[in-house]
């Protein structure tokens, strides 16, 4: 008996560690994230963390899920322009309204910020925090990518989740620090990436506490609360999580400043880029881009110690 | 062998679950703690609520350490204020400081607002959060309280530090949300608690993302970012946690929001006030108090299936 039991666990491979990244191939990147994890988790050694300091940061757009040919909350904030354009006659007339509804995105944003804050609050503003969340989970389940026709919840990538798997069952702790909205990520981001609500950190509106009929609601308004990008990252990081985090990774130059807040604390520290080269897989930019400009990062990163993970080059599999 | 181990067990008490509320009586709020608890975590029941949406929110000061004769924080504050006054000269004669370093805090404070904010711009500003958080921590090692000459951090209720853990242990996520300063409790609450920083919501001040001298830091500015009080409370549960809790706890009509907004969620919902009246073992006070003012909670509790705690009735022992 003991012998089947034996034989059975050595044909099913369960004797040998499972690889926890069989979607990186065995470059640097993924040596080096293996190697960091394994000294932290060392008790005994100087560079050994304890679990509740093991916090690992990532952006989202362009870290976890792809953001081109837009990010794609501008694609669910054009939808919801689309459906509430029958309760708004005036924004056939009305930049930047006017040209999205004739479905031209770039006249729309040559309207540059003020008009990206119009289209937001016009989109994300006006309902309370439970009807909002619904829309999102709605506009999650159902609106695909225009070119992959994947569901946009697909449209992460696989060596990501599976990094964030295998550093929970490290007893890292997961953040997610994006510039993204956080309601728009947190109907979501427990089933797709394993992260729940309290550990998604974002931009947001503000909300006022109200009554309704003696039901309390949460409204969101029409009012910037904070930006999560650039030196915003870490003004979030330690609001949210009032703690240094250890690991961190980014990819683009909105990131730079929580790659270097991370990198800049005592002990041991990783930071890793994200670098969109794989044209044929994926897409190919950085340093000329619109949407997730990446230059200071390539640039700084060699003399700084972060890593630069080549998406052509080190990652077998780009989605699930 | 088997006999003596046995018998062991028995002796010591182990093979009986181990009552994980021993500081507090048999009465309602233990009973409906318990009974909540249990329903809960039944699998497969309509009241089943998954260990991910086991939120409990714990309001601070009064409800999980002490608040009188003055906020603890008020406490610290003071301290600060003397051990800065040599390179503030001008302090000696200007209010609120002047009343403040004659120790005259009734007169410094008769300022209202607008002194209270001086104070704490003058205190908890104008630092980096790791400046900050070593003053605090220093703070909580070395202060004591006036009247019981404990240090501050073990004036921390026995009976909630068992709920705390009682909850934790099946499988609930424990949140503190304060009016309190949240890099003021930080420091210690993973200690005192088990709560880790990612876990304390209170009030704060702007910070900033600065290089100094090429290391990035986070300065605090004398600039009100967010008060964590009434319809505060529920607002930022809402942008920290993202998720309604299930269970919330309170002291006073600074909860009352926070309590509104966690039971009318739907499925099983607790709250719970506790009433300070025992002026024997800790202090008795509610509606007259500037302190922890409890009247609207008082009164509404009933209707509204709130429970009442009386740390007379309800609870063994108060300190640990």
């Amino acid at each position: 008996m003991r012998y089947i039991t034996l034989l059975a666990l050595f044909l099913s491979g369960q004797l040998f560690a499972a690889d926890p990244l069989p979607s990186w191939n065995d470059t640097a990147p993924k040596q080096s994230i293996v190697a960091f994890v394994e000294k932290v988790s060392k008790e005994g050694t100087p560079d050994f963390v304890p679990p509740a300091e093991r916090i690992a940061v990532f952006d989202n757009d362009g870290t976890l899920w792809a953001e081109q040919p837009m990010y794609f909350q501008l694609f669910f904030a054009i939808e919801r322009i689309k459906a509430l354009a029958p309760q708004h006659p005036e924004w056939k007339e009305k930049e930047p309204f006017a040209s999205l509804l004739r479905g031209d995105v770039k006249a729309a944003l040559a309207g540059g910020e003020h008009a990206l804050v119009q289209i937001v609050m016009a989109t994300h503003a006006g309902l309370t925090t439970e009807e909002f969340e619904k829309i999102v989970s709605d506009w999650a389940a159902n609106s695909k990518h225009p070119k992959t026709g994947k569901p946009f919840t697909q449209m992460v990538y696989q060596p990501m989740l599976e990094l964030l798997t295998y550093l929970r069952a490290n007893n890292f702790k997961t953040f997610i620090v994006s510039g993204g909205g956080i309601e728009f990520m947190r109907p979501w981001t427990e089933k797709v990436y394993g992260i729940p609500p309290e550990q998604v950190i974002g931009s947001s509106i503000k909300t006022k506490f109200e009554l309704r009929d003696g039901t309390p609601v949460l409204a969101r308004l029409p009012e910037l609360n904070f930006i999560d990008d650039k030196e915003g990252k870490p003004v979030a990081i330690q609001q949210h999580i009032g703690r240094r985090p250890i690991m961190a990774f980014g990819n683009s130059d909105g990131d730079f400043q929580m790659l270097e807040w991370t990198t800049a604390g005592k002990g041991p520290r990783l930071a890793l880029i994200v670098h969109h080269d794989d044209a044929q897989r994926e897409y190919a930019y950085d340093r000329g881009s619109h949407i997730g400009k990446l230059e200071k990062g390539l640039d700084e990163a060699p003399q700084r110690g972060w890593s630069i993970i080549s998406m052509k080059n080190d990652w077998k599999n780009i989605y699930p």
